[in-house]
């Protein structure tokens, strides 16, 4: 089963490529820095993305796509805060670059500086596609413990940041925070990383600063 | 994109179809009941059967199946409760039924009066594999918050149990029990539903004595 299943993804991760270094020129014709959110279901992207829009001060003009299997609530949220978003529904378990430049295509009318993506929920699949973006950052629940970057390694390897949520829950969950950290760093020793609550606030002023940074960064070379 | 996907994805479906009708022979023929336990990472399938198997009291013979991306930290925290386990080490986002098939043969020399699986943690891939079990549980982290049901509704619609876990952490979360129950029960209305923290214990009897009558039932069948 698994020689099958590989001989079939192949041409449709080939396939998403293309799509992916398409959409890459299609940012820097306009200018797009895009960062591409993935963490297990629950880990707190909406929560993180309504923390940090109103953060980053209206320094850059914001989109946010998000993904889903079923309902626009995190889209919703989105909104409530300020922020465009669209809003995909896919049977799929994760975003392709094909489901993001049709939804990107959506802003044209006023392009953001900054695209958002909010990926499925899911620490496996999304790691394996390419999406054009910048920026790839996981996020992961202290909760789901210490031994995960482990045993999902793929997603945290590839992330220029990983975002440790749930903080405030550290005392009470029996996790072991510096044991955590020592198997993200084992695992994905360039990535930046941080520890948040992206409910209390807590730590969120580093991860912005860091965001911000590699933003104007991304606007000084485009 | 996605029809391309579906496209490549069906014949694969199938072909696991045909598999799980061969496991469910299998199991039949050696009167093994085989139980699914499903649900996004870190969300305590492990702890939950480490706690579980001892509360069986030795009432069955009982043997485990280990899905990862990597490690075999999980079946070495099996054995450690002194119960036979294998661990299957898979690229894959989900166990399919062959693989169960091959890890399935590694007890014949004893096997199993209750064989349980322990699926990779992705809330999304591995609802749609039937590996010819007889009970499908979603066990589900209230930390992931209330929304999730609605989010990723296949996997809870089609299981026979959905076990509530980390329940300590309820009141430090901020996550409304009553709203995720609702929730749970909008999208699977015939689903058991228990509420347990694996980690202290509470909760455990309820689900442990569910478990044990369903396993009877099957065995009596058998």
């Amino acid at each position: 089963m698994m020689t099958e299943r590989i001989a079939v993804e192949t041409p449709v991760l080939k396939k998403n490529d293309e799509y992916a270094a398409e959409n890459r020129q299609w940012f820097a014709d306009r200018s797009v820095s895009v960062v591409n959110i993935m963490s297990a279901p629950g880990a707190g992207k909406t929560t993180l993305l309504e923390k940090t829009l109103p953060m980053l001060g209206g320094r850059f003009r914001c989109a946010v796509i998000e993904g889903d299997l079923q309902t626009d609530l995190d889209a919703e949220r989105i909104r409530k805060v300020g922020v465009r978003a669209h809003q995909i529904n896919t049977t799929c378990c994760h975003l392709d670059a094909r489901m993001v430049q049709g939804a990107a295509e959506t802003f044209e009318d006023a392009m953001p500086e900054v695209l958002f993506i909010e990926n499925i929920g899911n620490l496996v699949c999304p790691a394996s596609y390419d999406l054009g973006e910048h920026l790839k950052v996981t996020l992961f629940s202290v909760v789901e413990g210490a031994d995960k970057p482990k045993k999902y390694p793929k997603m945290f390897r590839m992330s220029d940041c990983v975002v440790l949520n749930k903080a405030d829950l550290l005392p009470y969950s029996g996790v072991a925070h510096e044991e955590l950290l020592r198997n993200v760093r084992d695992v994905s020793p360039e990535a930046e990383v941080f520890t948040v609550s992206a409910r209390t606030g807590e730590g969120l002023d580093e991860w912005v600063a860091w965001l911000t940074k590699r933003i104007e960064a991304l606007k000084g070379k485009s």
